[in-house]
């Protein structure tokens, strides 16, 4: 199996929400966009975000995990100095974000801060000095 | 903010069942691995699969959702045909995957099936007829 990824997929309670965040409020361009059904925005060389609502995912995947606490996944975009960090950040809060965590130092040398959408999924918005990362993640 | 993911972070109960599987079990190559607390490994052109020990992620994300259920999100792997599907189902099955679920015709027209990792994470392998979508996400 190649090391690769082709699509993200989260499960969304209201795809409204997350059409006025991520389309209107960071201003995405969707690839697909099915009402009631599923948004898809690509999201990287060769990767689509796709954000599919909850009874469609539950239908073919299985029943969710709910209760309290976070879900076990963070998404992270990194950016090329600690300044973009904060921008992106307050991009987030001015979209409607539900909880923005400021950035911070990190004990391994980075500059990050995270953002929830609409159903809590953690962004992480990241400055990492390494150059081997981040000559991997950055576009050119 | 750009439409861009840089790292997809998943929280892990046992680095060392993950290592077993991703490394010894898919044939995967690690680009970083710090035992105990974080195994990465490239999935695209500027895209890294980072699998973090869930004390770790608990300490700066915040407490994990627990519970029975499957975690909100899938991960796909595209391949150029459906017998690409089944190869790769069989493939995960050998490294140990605790649960596959045979690729079937889906309803829009692709043909695809789902393996669990040692944390329950859902892959869904996946071929999709639709060229425009298959443009984006399966390497030239």
């Amino acid at each position: 199996m190649d090391q690769r990824i082709s699509f993200l997929t989260l499960a969304v309670a209201d795809l409204d929400a997350t059409r006025r965040f991520y389309r209107d409020g960071l201003g995405w361009t969707p690839e697909v966009d099915v009402p009631g059904e599923v948004l898809m925005f690509r999201a990287g060389p060769q990767l689509v975000l796709s954000l599919w609502e909850r009874s469609h995912f539950e239908g073919e995947v299985g029943t969710l995990m709910t209760g309290p606490g976070v879900a076990p996944i963070t998404i992270a975009h990194n950016v090329a100095d600690p300044a973009g960090v904060d921008e992106v950040l307050a991009a987030a809060e001015a979209a409607g974000s539900p909880h923005v965590q400021v950035a911070v130092q990190r004990d391994w040398g980075g500059y990050t801060g995270y953002f929830a959408d609409p159903d809590g999924y953690r962004w992480e918005i990241a400055f990492n000095p390494d150059p081997g990362l981040a000559g991997i993640v950055l576009p050119d």
